[in-house]
């Protein structure tokens, strides 16, 4: 039995109900519950850890015995677990749900399951409607699901010969303007940037993503690593969201705590001590390498130790691209042996 | 008066015949000599340096007389100086030539003018005739007497952290195949490799320009440049062409000696110190970096100091393009500014 126009309208609908959930420790869920007929009865999505499942929050608006006979359309598998909440493959059935439409399986050891559970007590089940979409709407928490840590983006500007800065640490600007703003909207599109104190007392960053001197409309959680103190008046201090300070060069204790936070994705910014160490560790997955066109030597180098002593041990990238941004070339690369993601 | 089907004909015999002298202190030139009637009498070549020209050796083998009232089809503007030769425009004239047809201006301060006293000698000149094809044919002489020094090409590959090689100095290999036959290719097409005595001790490098292990036909004069000993069993000691030993840090002085032994086209390969020297003097006209996808970390820049210590004294290069090979990325890109030629 086929998905009807009607109930492929409302899983629409249940994705874009979906993406009004925050990003976070849970995937963003929507929910659209239909009548036997075919009209909306109720609209749901999860609003964060803690809070009802998209399904239960679009129970929550019906009278009892509303939903009997009802077809419950979600964007993600109805989980079968106990956590803060029960499992939502009861509250449908329990609710008199006839059927449910649902696009992406619930990739997750405990909660999957669900599907089985309601097909065993009679309900029709269809699996995989517009499961594409959805999966892009919960991409950066999927990877993350699968790596056990957010993903990692390591960033970096330099000369052409792989230097951040001149000796006397100038560095303004080595990268042209195109490259910059290709730089905060991509920090934008991160859920955290990542730098060492070594910059926040060398460069005193906002680590705020702009267009110019506007604020875009997604900031990027601040997130400082090291054992100096950020001083007071840090302008990081003023970023709209509040910064995260972690004093310990361990990278993976500080990824396994930003995960349990919900944080997806994160940007490392530098310095150069750090974005080392992160590759060093193999605790990335992605390199972005803004190169420009200048030449600098010295001893400011972009990249320091990496861990790499003989060149049968150099970090191999592939290049999903090369991508010219005004003079300046971004590098896009991800490891060419992918990086395990145990924390 | 326009040029006629059968003189551009000979103009493309003369670009021919011009190719066949060797590239050095004078440029290449061919000359054909046409009867009144469009028959070829006589075609001659320049033979290299201290040889006649090319008019002159066309003349030569006609039997006195039996250039009267004929037409000379010569690549370069006969010369109006008296060097190790007489000037071509009164031997020309003696000759009793009626027409003269070339391709490309002189561009010697003293060679010039010989187009000037053959019209004042009343004989007929046409100029430009394929003259961009004459042009591309003398380039590098060209380039080379308008910078007073050969054009310098620097070249290295590096890691897209700006490395060299790993910390144990192993760097075999860093960029793939397509992009180390590329550099093959590109050194048969200049007249010299340089190296730094480092290079030498550290490597041995052959320094030939290779298909694979078969030797290209072209091979450039492979150079030595620092005050350390060359081994006697070095390899670049057995290439097809006797090495040049310059126990100098003085680069200018190099270029200069390298000029008066008409080379036009030199390929700096290194090692860092060397290549970065040049770079620090502004004695480059083009930087070609092969860029792998690879990180490497660590103290083996690819290039050293370079004599910037603040931004603004930075290098700042044009690229002319980028271009992938393979999983590579060759870097071909000239001063922003260019540099003066004066040495």
């Amino acid at each position: 039995m086929a998905v009807n126009e009607t109930e492929h309208r409302a899983m629409t609908r249940a994705l874009e109900l979906a993406a009004r959930g925050p990003r976070g420790v849970n995937p963003q869920v929507g929910a659209v519950i239909l009548s036997p007929t075919g009209e909306v009865l109720a609209e749901g999505w999860h609003h964060g850890a803690g809070t009802p499942h998209a399904e239960v929050d679009a129970l929550s608006k019906l009278a009892p015995g509303a939903a009997r006979g009802a077809t419950a359309v979600v964007t993600l598998e109805p989980c079968n677990h106990t956590g803060r909440t029960g499992p939502c493959a009861v509250a449908l059935q329990e609710a008199g749900i006839a059927r449910v439409i649902y696009a992406l399986d619930d990739p997750g050891v405990t909660s999957g399951g669900g599907a089985v559970r309601l097909r065993n007590a009679g309900v029709s089940v269809e699996a995989g409607e517009q499961a594409e979409a959805a999966h892009l709407l919960i991409d950066g928490w999927l990877t993350a699901q699968r790596l056990g840590r957010p993903h990692v983006t390591v960033k970096w500007a330099q000369s052409l010969d792989g230097r951040a800065a001149a000796d006397d640490g100038s560095s303004q600007w080595i990268t042209g303007a195109e490259a910059r703003a290709d730089v905060h909207r991509r920090r934008a599109a991160s859920d955290a940037i990542v730098v060492g104190t070594g910059t926040v007392l060398a460069d005193d960053p906002a680590l705020t993503a702009r267009d110019g001197d506007v604020l875009l409309p997604d900031q990027p959680v601040p997130v400082v690593v090291g054992t100096r103190r950020t001083p007071e008046d840090a302008a990081l201090r003023r970023h709209p969201r509040e910064p995260l300070f972690y004093e310990t060069a361990d990278l993976r204790a500080v990824l396994a705590d930003l995960h349990t936070r919900g944080i997806q994705r994160v940007f490392i910014e530098g310095g150069p001590t750090l974005a080392s160490a992160f590759i060093a560790a193999g605790l990335f997955d992605r390199v972005l390498a803004y190169i420009a066109p200048v030449l600098l030597g010295g001893s400011r180098v972009a990249l320091a130790d990496v861990g790499v002593s003989s060149i049968d041990q150099a970090h191999r990238l592939t290049v999903d691209e090369w991508v010219p941004l005004g003079a300046d070339l971004l590098a896009i690369a991800h490891p060419a042996v992918e990086n395990e993601g145990v924390v």
